[in-house]
């Protein structure tokens, strides 16, 4: 999983059908969180996450479990809020 | 997911035999969305999507799920339209 | 998928079981469609490529789908040939 | 696989049902390993490693086979500690 | 699938116990061919390959196919040994 910041929203009225009613938030990966070199990925939120939380992302197959529906084509999804960016311990 | 914008169509007369009737379209991620540092990738359409349109992607296993048939060899596939790409809401 | 160019094969006599009797061809990705930041990569040949075709290729769990058997470990598989590369459209 | 070096922990008290009760923890990998392009990521701990530990990591969907629970919405698994670091061998 | 060379091997007591018995070898990707920008990945060997030589890797949910057991938390197997590097035959 990678760590994120909610930056953003989009919405798509023409979509497919089990993907309605999902919310789609644009997520900026922490700084080193780059997943597959890219800076950006759009998520499915499942937990209730807002603009400017720090998220925990899950990417690939793993994102459909997290949305809910197993058989909605999600490949990225917010499975968890972090409580605290400062509680982050990073030890180099 | 990312998003991108539909910059072209491809046609492969001899294919895998499930994907007959498949639309392939080139699309072109938006800026810092390139999956997998990749600029440029071919998906299925499902949401009859256009040239110039900007839309929602998956990809992995997912995209298999969102173009109708989980036995095909699909690894992109279109699964919405952005509504209004002004409308996309970015807060750095 | 993505688009490649076929230029080059490869042999492994000793090999997993299942991938007995597969053809391994070494595919270039088409310019900005390298995949993962990869220029190169091996995949099983579906339809019939052969060296200096442009190809249309599946990677992931959608490229066992595309080689006839699931139970392969396959990452790669080449589910399509491109009709006249001269009339791949692309618009930017 | 790959190796890298348990750096952190993150916690998520609002987070995704079926991830309550699993450990974070924030893995750098090591030198020349980094996946996707990504230099740190996070991981669900399944055999007991400790910050500062060298360990295995697995990714994608084989991280929910590491995790002890395959409807987990986790894509990255530490599955093995490293016994010596000073015993990995490399011959270039 | 990608071509790389065998540089070495990594030993994990402590481990997921459906790893138990397995064999990870250290992996250097083939020039151009480095996955996901990976320099060096760990891969569970299923042909015997040694030292020096070089194979043919799956990775992803196809690395499970590849290693015998579809249930472990494995994600790049040694599918392939390549019959003499001489013979990869690449027409660029």
């Amino acid at each position: 999983m990678i760590i994120g910041k909610v930056v953003g929203t989009v919405i798509c009225t023409r979509k497919n059908s089990s993907l309605v009613g999902s919310k789609f938030l644009i997520v900026d990966p922490m700084e080193k969180m780059e997943i597959d070199g890219c800076d950006r990925i759009v998520a499915v939120d499942d937990v209730g996450a807002g603009i400017g939380e720090l998220v925990l992302v899950a990417t690939g197959s793993a994102a459909r479990l997290g949305c809910g529906d197993p058989n909605s084509p999600v490949d990225a999804c917010i499975v968890g809020i972090v409580d605290d960016p400062q509680k982050i311990v990073i030890v180099e």
